[in-house]
């Protein structure tokens, strides 16, 4: 750290479970870089001040936006990329040579691509995702792009999960994709894109009684690493896939977007 | 650094050379602060983004404010301690419990500390000041807190100068405080505290020609250690004091202001 030092944050209210932060310096040692990744604690209110602060501080190139804001960034930013406007939420934000602001999503891209790390391929395969928040949406969004056969997409709010399905639905025609508001048959993939886990006193995001003994059980919280869902689920010998996989697919994919 | 890390900066324009984002994890390791400093460009145009960015940052804690914001900063918070309103600026600033902002000065201070560390007491002294902007009027000031008996004030601008005299003067009726135009007959101490030396191509603040042999020379520029005055008045085989110091001595004091 020194006065050269780029700025980079991750942007989320709360924050203290972020795990960016103390993933990046590893990352910024073993390319060389002279960057910091701190977390910025800001509440809805409060948002507006980010593309503030991208646009004023000379050496904050960028930041990647958590819990809750995702969908409201988005709204912020002057352009984002075609996969942000589909998951209707930006995950990163950068401030572009004339100031000007883009966003990007690539909560999904690093879900699947988490995925296909340990060897799980969704293409031809069906998915039930509970949770159209910003990261689920982002998810449905991707999950699309690489090629399932169906997609069910379920929320504690069903207009939400509609929503998604609805803005999906037109882009990729040879996809079974719906809202639904339990669980499917049989499917390939079942997936919390909810919070629900991050708290010890948490209710499970679904019950995993009906899955097959084939599904692949997976969350997205990557704090605490094994989610009271995934114990259940390797209870019952399941496959499980963590959340870890989704931020460590995502780090380069963070790099490249800040042009580092 | 993780979720929970405090976030404190230097704020400033330029920040290429600000030593406390380098120089503090040293003391945060040692006393086991989960805190990170950051340099932050901010140009004077942006600088009402800093307050917004206190009161709205949840994990902001505070900044130390550099060249060229101290006077203008003194403008923006809702408090200032009495030795920041008598060197009429700020180089601290931190958010209350109640969101409100409260502002210090320990450039003064730190000199004075920095000065006597290294044996130099400034009381019943003589003092030569040259440079009366955010940081020369804190020195001033902490000089007169010290209890030296004369104080001479130089800058480019004399009405700077002699602002800085005229408003310390009446708290300090038994020092005897001027603007000055040029080197007086013989100070015990000759100061830098304007920017020039910062860069290689800068002139001397001041021509050292005409000091006595027992005079001591300070510099407040850090970066060079040894400035070309310093190399200067070496050369001439006059004691010197660099920047260091200075914030050596300050560094303590912030962590005290931001309850660390």
């Amino acid at each position: 750290m020194d006065g050269n030092t780029i700025l980079l944050a991750t942007v989320g209210d709360p924050v203290a479970q972020v795990q960016t932060p103390a993933r990046m310096p590893e990352l910024f040692a073993a390319r060389g870089i002279n960057a910091t990744w701190v977390p910025l604690h800001v509440t809805a209110a409060n948002l507006p001040l980010v593309p503030a602060m991208l646009r004023g501080i000379g050496n904050f190139r960028g930041c990647s936006i958590t819990v809750p804001h995702k969908m409201a960034m988005l709204t912020l930013v002057d352009r984002a990329t075609p996969r942000a406007r589909l998951s209707a939420g930006v995950n990163l934000v950068r401030r572009e040579a004339d100031g000007s602001l883009t966003g990007d999503m690539v909560d999904g891209l690093g879900f699947v691509a988490g995925l296909a790390d340990a060897g799980h391929s969704v293409r031809g395969k069906s998915a039930w995702l509970v949770g159209a928040g910003g990261a689920g949406a982002a998810i449905a969004a991707a999950l699309c792009e690489a090629g399932v056969a169906w997609l069910g997409v379920q929320d504690v709010d069903p207009s939400r999960a509609r929503a998604v399905a609805d803005r999906l639905s037109p882009h990729f025609p040879a996809i079974r994709i719906m809202a639904v508001d339990a669980a499917p048959a049989a499917p390939d993939f079942a997936i919390n894109a909810t919070p629900l886990g991050l708290r010890p006193t948490d209710p499970l995001p679904f019950a995993i009684d009906g899955l097959p003994a084939t599904a692949v059980v997976c969350d997205i919280i990557m704090k605490p690493a094994i989610t009271p869902l995934l114990h259940a689920a390797e209870a019952r010998r399941l496959t499980i896939h963590p959340g870890a996989p989704m931020l460590t697919a995502q780090m380069p994919l963070y790099l490249e977007f800040f042009g580092l």
